[in-house]
């Protein structure tokens, strides 16, 4: 293909498509950017209105940065409407889809779509989350009350909401934004993923009131909240299941999905502690979602007013043999959400291929392991979360390339809109996976990993803890639930480098536009290292990611996202490198091994 | 990638799946293939019952013809099973769908699909269709009564349904199986497209009564029938149309979009003699599929007994800005028919890309353009059937690469159930396009594609006359609808070598298992050279097409279809070639200029 390709670019934000949330019948114009001496001759746009296609000349409008920028619009006749791009040359065509440039036409599976009928949340791309697990998070003071190890991990520690609202300063210190909590609702665990009682908060979180004081600290301190919930099962002590499993005749009988007239009911994952709930049920929908005191709106309305929900196990979530309820329920759970909050945040819990809930219809995001956490963790040697689970799998010695890297997040965006793409919520570590740095992976590369999870397009997620490098052991979940290590290093948690490497990024996510509202291109993924940009009109940032045990030199396109001056590049953390200009669109850059820039320009000066 | 990957095979025939039509909680057992020295470790069939993954081990079940057979078996606990396959060698994990072979983790846009939800029209796979424009095929003699040239395109030529009926013997002896007429109900035009009266035969081609003597007479001789039907829109002359213009209170006025109390209404493509039907009218979908007489449930029932629909601009169907009820129209109009017929078949208009009416609850099948139909004729330089409408496209001078033709075959099967590849209504010529032969296209070439089209999977539809390279100009409908020339080269038609070629292939479908039920799969796809297996456990027939102007040499993996023993292989057509062995499943095939081959070899010796 020829090289001016590489600069071809255009995606959903507000830059190339304007307005970004059209009306219906409303004009919107499209543009693409390409470097200003390629040799196109001719741009379509090309759109399906009422499903015949319709090709639609590009114009030139301008020049910024080295890059012309072409335009063209259509009327949005439809809810939906999709796009791709061709490129004319002298003897070429090339299409031009999120998926990238093809030689051959490409079918609409990675079309650009605008929409008309999807409110997205539009304050989550600016957040960082923090993922907190309440009952090792805090107790209200900074001292636990036993040691914790393996033999004690389904000990009660004694965390409460009141224990993390005493602890925002230190969030704010930190710099992050948005707060998930793991479920408080009432239940025996410590995880309380088997609830008892959907309407309550535990009381040994401190109850609902503890919920409403923390959710209005946070509200007051600019923060958001999101809580976790398991509508898939419940506790066998909910009192639904008490009256299933006991009275064969009552409704709630039929809330679970007992065999016959027997004890015998389906598990999550075959655990009889859990038992799944069956939303063929009319009144069960009512209860947790359709009524106005339903659990999933009970707890939007003031004076909670939660900003959205995390759903726990979503990807079975109203799915059994022939009973294959999901995609009508998370419609109708959507909209139930949405008229109590439009800007409600639903992220839910899905580890694997999910672009079919992704459509702007169902959910805003997964918890993005399978486009991204899984991904990086793969890249740097902790293999991966579903391979490991297998041990044939996971004792293959299978190193991941930065081409493969490239091409899994691709997969993952590509199939859906971009307004989701600004939802996504990157996690690196969770309540249900080993820390990274555990992983037997080295500082530099976990610095690397955590650099490009707050490159990603979306919000990056903080699990609680990794600040401050806290302590655990792998492959268990009582590895990863530790009680927060208040007094480690002396107290002074500002001079751990790792928290010190989360506050630089989350504050640098507060205040630069280009990681929040940006584009984001990949430069380059060959072997070892990988290259990633975010941009937007004012500057730019640019990850080059060196997973080399020894030096490295690359060339990089940095034409394509508007960098001519070479000089005008700082690394944001004062790493240093050497880099020198190759022609007008290339810079050849070098790397120290396992070294991860963090590179910045500004555009305006 | 690793050579031996070349073998790995899987497809959801009968050969690889059975019962390849399970019912609900049935067990499935998948098979695939691969050399017998593959250094393969391991394999596992990925599964996502309910949503959560599941790996389950393949295990060796025997050797056929130098390649090991893997199986594996689960339950069909839903009516959709979606599944992939995992290879593990010593260091490293290969991941095989639908869309062959990665190395990084697909998602499930690819995957393989077993359906009990879904009856196919079994009848399919095992056609040749013919298509009929049937103001010219035959008005009961071999003469016609004018001559023919654009100036006369619009003028009656007196084709009849009893003139079809008559030849018969012509097309058995042909060698096509199934016949699909273009329009025949009442409508002013030649074309009938702009029709009047659904329920009535148009009594120029003999009305009613002539389409019941045919069908029958097509059906005592094995034949199938499909009729062409416009149910987007009427032709103005509609009683519907007539009632709605004139009556602006009646209830046929909201058949059509009107705007408001005026005269202005939408038309087809913004021709006002084809006013679109809007479907938001229930009455109407009363009339058109819902009722018991309704018109597409009139001709499925005798004497009329139709084999199925063969629908006309479907990609527009039921769409008008914010109206867009094509998907739970199309699935609503499938119940109807399948309803009266479960074995009818649904062919739908669309020449672009139609995955998501192909999931099995709408279309059986598009008129294959997209998948086959355009992408042979601009790799042959007659153009993209689409791109040609546009000037500046038409005007590239671009050459299309074997690695693109199968990359457009392959995208557009990969992401349908395989029950649908079966179905693939794959055409080179019909009525809205120049025939290829008028295309500037050498005889080699042509023929060329005409054997690519019978080992395509699915069913080749021959548009009539190209077997007597009937006459005509390009690029306007005058030019394909020309009078069929019975008299054409002395009458004995038997002596045009398309004829001859036409008539081989049509009795090879009707004799040769593997071109019906058979797998399919790319053995080389380079520069100007594509070949092309289709092959069951008893025969493989392999195609070689070099569309270079010199002689090339290709080394093709034989062995990856279970071909052993080059000296079995014979050329259906005697086409004299150079073949060696050069290793155990690998043989150098040398070809002349423009030379396809269609090599045979039965396993069965």
């Amino acid at each position: 293909m020829e090289k001016w390709l590489e600069s071809v670019y255009s995606d959903g934000s507000k830059r190339f498509v304007a307005p970004p949330r059209p009306s219906l019948d409303e004009e919107v114009t499209v543009r693409l950017q390409v470097y200003n001496d390629a040799k196109v001759k001719h741009i379509f746009l090309r759109t399906v209105p009422n499903g015949a296609e319709c090709l639609t000349e590009m114009h030139p409008i301008g020049e910024e940065n080295g890059l012309t920028i072409y335009e063209a619009s259509f009327e949005m006749i439809e809810h939906r409407m999709n796009y791709q791009f061709h490129l004319i040359t002298e003897d070429a065509i090339y299409y031009y889809t999120q998926n990238g440039i093809t030689t051959y036409i490409p079918d609409h599976t990675y079309d650009f779509v605008v929409m008309t009928d999807y409110v997205q949340p539009e304050w989550v791309k600016n957040q960082v989350f923090y993922q907190i697990f309440p009952e090792r998070f805090c107790n209200g003071t900074d001292e636990w009350n036993r040691v914790y190890d393996n033999e004690h991990k389904l000990d009660f520690y004694g965390g409460t909401l009141d224990g993390i609202r005493s602890k925002i300063p230190y969030l704010k210190e930190l710099g992050v934004t948005a707060i998930y909590l793991n479920p408080i609702f009432v239940a025996p665990s410590t995880h309380k993923y088997d609830c008892d009682d959907y309407f309550h908060v535990d009381e040994a979180f401190g109850g609902d009131e503890a919920l409403a004081r923390l959710s209005s600290a946070l509200h007051e301190n600019g923060m958001k909240l999101i809580l976790d919930i398991s509508i898939n099962h419940t506790g066998t002590g909910s009192v639904w299941f008490q009256k299933a499993y006991h009275q064969k005749d009552s409704e709630e009988r039929s809330f679970y999905f007992f065999e016959g007239d027997s004890d015998t009911y389906k598990g999550w994952a075959g655990y009889a502690s859990l038992p799944v709930l069956d939303y063929r049920n009319e009144k069960l929908r009512d209860l947790i979602y359709r009524s106005k005191d339903s659990v999933l709106r009970k707890w939007l309305q003031p004076p909670y007013s939660i900003d959205g929900w995390r759903f726990d196990v979503a990807d079975v979530f109203a799915r059994n043999g022939k009973v294959q309820l999901n995609h009508i329920l998370w419609k109708e759970i959507r909209k139930a959400i949405r008229e109590e909050n439009p800007q409600a945040y639903i992220l839910a819990e899905d580890w694997g291929d999910c672009g079919n809930y992704l459509s702007g219809e169902e959910w805003d995001s997964p918890m993005n392991y399978f486009g991204f956490g899984r991904i990086i963790r793969q890249y740097l040697g902790a293999g991966d979360l579903f391979g490991m689970r297998n041990e044939i799998v996971r004792n293959v010695p299978y190193k991941m390339t930065a081409e493969d890297v490239e091409a899994r997040v691709r997969q993952h965006l590509a199939k859906i809109p971009f307004a989701l793409w600004q939802n996504q919520f990157n996690l690196i570590d969770s309540h249900d996976i080993s820390r990274l740095h555990h992983e037997n992976v080295d500082w530099k590369s976990y610095r690397g990993a955590v650099i490009f999870q707050f490159m990603m397009i979306g919000a990056p997620s903080v699990y609680y803890g990794d600040e401050l490098e806290i302590e655990g052991w792998t492959h268990n979940d009582g590895g990863f639930r530790a009680p927060m290590p208040w007094k480690a290093e002396n107290g002074d948690y500002k001079k751990i480098k790792t928290y010190q490497l989360y506050q630089t990024l989350c504050h640098r996510k507060q205040t630069h536009s280009s990681l929040c509202e940006g584009s984001m291109k990949f430069l380059y993924a060959k072997e070892q290292v990988i290259a990633l940009a975010r941009f937007d009109e004012t500057e730019a940032h640019v990850m080059v990611m060196n997973h080399n045990t020894t030096d490295v030199t690359v060339t990089l396109p940095l034409g394509a996202v508007g960098i001519r001056d070479v000089s005008s590049l700082q690394d944001v953390f004062g790493e240093t490198y050497s880099a020198k200009a190759v022609d007008m669109h290339h810079v050849e850059i070098t790397l120290s091994a396992e070294q991860t820039l963090m590179l910045y320009t500004n555009f305006l000066g």
